[in-house]
């Protein structure tokens, strides 16, 4: 068995994503997630290209994975130790080091405006300091393949300069995307036939042509053995390679699953869609349905034909088990198979339950309704947990709200600045006793924190006997969504709670009215901390 | 040249899309849109095995594309004339019928429970039957490669079967979509050397490996001729092979460009953007960003490098130019773009500036800042472009909301039934007239639609002399994300709107209250309108 190495750089090229920006929080997350998940280099950034990435690298993330840097080789004109761009890379102090430089003449002397030796002699110079400074070196050729076939013999003068200067990886880039597989695998074979061996050989796709798997792939049987990718398949334009789809390929799909060996074990595997989900749920984005093997449609039959012939053997319907990459079967009408998931995601939870009980069927029902308005209980798993609940018997009725009132104002002052304010007013009931109680959403430096501040912390003063049971808790993000376009529009609000231990739990609440949204998902959160730490009045 | 046939099944396999429901004006639409962008045959159903698909033949839709009706080959024990199934899909009376069959002997044993022999008979006597009716026959090889790989002759049996009784294509589908391409284009050359020519050969892919195209032409390279997919990618579980992928890349990608004709026009080509939007507009599902050619990230430059490279030279990292496929580019702007960026995204906006002009570094500036508060103008190139032009002194005043006040409330209605409502005050000031309007959140049947629809409607009513402007616009997302966690949490809300033309522009919003937040975004959405629409009181 051949080692096949994985190259992760959501946290470079997956940050070209339009309409992602990752705070640093947010790297040091994901590259946790990724470290987890078992790839073999984490690319972390651009240490100096941005206050996020140097932030990232001065954080010194400790990753299993080794931690990489991406730069630029150094410029023409100075030397490598001079380079300030290159200083600031090799400076953030991570084992390795990916250095990008241009390999298609067209771009040395069009956008780089340089005569093609230096180039040459900026990729040499810049890969022997790394190595000099006891750097790994890896050397991203961008352009690659358009270089190969505008230039072949200067393209692989490129490669071989880094080569000979000690990089570790020749990484063959076609970033703009549009090669496709049949000539990529075509001219990987070509450039190891030029003498730059396979197991230093890098791929690196773009999803342009729809074809970034399957131009990786082509790759691989060519000879490379090292792959670049993101998770989720996040890049810049159409995406780079999906590891996502990636990896299960190559650890159940022949040929590969017999002859290379990767990083990612079986088990790393069964978490596949749940690291997947856990990346789009940090960045707010809405997980596609449809993804191979970690979408939520990725195991769903829908064709009546297929629904009955699933029954009687899951694989007549399915090219692999669901459950290998930690994903689902859905079959809709088909409760048998739902109870038994959901008996086994209620005792994981803590929730005794037994085969059988009629409760079951409810619960699905409720969750089935609810989806269908437009909840959902993929991370909101305390909510979740609270419905099963009231379905068993197992919730306490803590309180009750009988209304609240929200008024927000915006309006000049005085001093003609525009301000604005929030008050609530709830009206609870614990036991026999009413209770009335305001608040407005000012802080204490006077800013306006909105309404739904203003609502919980009407709340939490109306929660009398409970008020020691959630003085812990705190609201640590909260995303909304329009599930439904136009004026039919409903809003998803989900929000992630924490308390003084460390626990942390989602809730979900769907209203057209966001701010009640809010408030649902906002008392589903007390509830659920009031069930582990209070006793019903 | 030889011809490729386009065969899309987007109103059939594309129904089976989790969450796709068509309706019969829906799919009428559909097959007018299909029949426009130039494919040769569109599949519109099965008749007779839902209200639906029947309503839409018996409608009799007339179409330059050959109209094709699915079903499945007769059942054993009867025969093809007296098949009641059968019969359904003959009486809708179009000139092609596709018929499904099973090819692999596990299912011909498994599911359908029959011997091998009267399968094969089944194929014979159905496709001879729709012969016989002087129709042209299809016959889909349902798990072929599968069955291929698990019996060779009798998958080869059913085949021969099809052709013999007069199947004008016989499609070799991977209805699972586990296989990979390599292994697609062996198979289909082995069937082609076993007698079944190219040319009456079809190829039906799923995504389930991210491979459904790179199958599709690894199969045309083998020598497949017809092509079976959907628009945007449509279909049970991952999807089928994309035509809105497969199409641009048949005719501007090396081999098949030069080497195939389809049916598809340069023309035709140019409304491809438009008619992937179309589609999920008809469907009311957000448009992929990331998909290739048609997404609206496609042609999105974020990185720096590439941006400042796209200035001087587009091809530098474009495989192909945006407006052959009516798709456009995008220099969003970001935390590492520089003036000559910004240059070119104002022209691209059709903002006129000139190099050098000192509003340029106070638009940068301004950006900086804001991204630093928590906005992001990525996506949001509407909020971007009214920074742009108020530094640059080109954004009339067109109205002063002068306060707001929104009141939220929920309480039990005299029937115990918890109910919601907001209301909203705006006062605006157009020109010398200060306007007073209010609104409520109730719409025609009686629904709440929450706060910010109350804010939209009484600040929509306040705006007299600009309502013609703005009357054919809506909302069709709206996104909410903390920027920082705890209680420092501010929220940033990102608007979609549109308009009648089908023009979509992006606002983004900040602040600790989230109406307020989205009220922000509603303005810039409603200004940017107007600078298009409306002229200055």
């Amino acid at each position: 068995m051949e080692r096949l190495t994985l190259f992760d750089t959501t946290l470079r090229d997956g940050q070209q994503t339009q309409g992602v920006q990752f705070s640093t929080p947010e790297k040091m997350q994901i590259a946790a997630l990724l470290d987890s998940l078992g790839v073999d280099y984490i690319e972390g950034g651009w240490p100096g290209a941005n206050p996020t990435d140097s932030a990232f690298f001065e954080a010194r993330p400790q990753t299993r994975a080794t931690l990489t840097a991406f730069g630029m080789t150094k410029r023409a004109g100075r030397s490598a130790e001079n380079d300030d761009v290159l200083a600031g890379v090799l400076n953030a102090g991570t084992p390795a080091v990916c250095l990008v430089g241009k390999t298609h003449d067209f771009h040395v002397e069009r956008a780089l405006g340089i005569t093609l030796e230096e180039n040459v002699e900026n990729i040499r110079a810049s890969v022997a300091h790394a190595v000099a400074e006891g750097r790994e070196a890896l050397f991203d050729a961008e352009h690659f393949f358009d270089g190969w076939k505008a230039n072949r013999s200067y393209a692989l003068d490129c490669l071989r300069s880094a080569r000979d200067a000690g990089a570790r990886w020749i990484v063959l880039c076609d970033t703009n995307g549009g090669t496709l597989p049949v000539e990529i695998g075509e001219i990987v074979r070509a450039v190891i036939a030029e003498g730059i061996p396979g197991d230093r050989l890098g791929i690196h796709t773009h999803d342009d042509t729809g074809n970034a798997v399957g131009g990786t792939l082509a790759a691989v049987d060519a000879g490379a053995r090292q792959i670049q990718g993101t998770l989720n398949g996040l890049g810049e334009r159409c995406g780079n390679a999906n590891l996502t789809t990636l990896i299960p390929t190559l650890l159940l799909k022949e040929p590969y699953a017999s002859s290379y060996e990767i990083g990612v074990t079986p088990e790393g595997l069964r978490g596949l869609t749940k690291a997947s989900r856990t990346l789009d749920d940090i960045l707010n984005r809405v997980p596609l349905r449809s993804a191979p093997y970690v979408g939520a449609s990725a195991f769903a039959h829908k064709a009546g034909l297929h629904a009955s012939a699933i029954a009687k053997d899951p694989s007549t319907y399915e090219h692999i088990s669901p459950d290998v990459v930690g994903n689902v079967r859905i079959v809709p009408m088909s409760n048998q198979a739902g109870q038994s998931n959901l008996i086994a995601r209620l005792q994981g939870m803590g929730v005794p339950v037994e085969k059988g009980d009629p409760a079951l069927a409810a619960i699905l029902e409720t969750v089935k309704a609810r989806e269908e308005q437009g909840y959902s209980y993929d991370t909101a798993q305390a909510s979740f947990e609270l419905i099963a609940r009231e379905a068993l018997g197992q919730l306490p009725r803590f309180f009750e709200v009988k209304r609240y009132r929200v008024t927000i104002e915006r309006r000049k002052n005085k001093y003609n600045q525009t301000v604005s304010l929030s008050e609530a007013v709830v009206v609870t009931k614990i036991g026999d006793r009413k209770m009335l109680s305001v608040s407005e959403s000012m802080d204490e430096t006077g800013s306006d924190r909105g309404p739904v501040n203003a609502l919980s912390k009407a709340l939490a003063k109306d929660l009398g006997p409970y008020q020691a049971a959630i003085d812990d808790m705190r609201l640590v993000d909260f995303k909304v969504r329009i599930t439904q376009g136009g004026t039919e529009a409903v809003t998803r609000v989900v929000i992630d709670s924490e308390d003084g231990t460390g626990r942390r739990w989602s809730t979900v609440g769907v209203s057209p009215n966001l701010v009640d949204a809010s408030f649902e998902a906002l008392l589903d959160a007390i509830n659920w901390k009031l069930l582990r730490d209070a006793t019903p009045v």
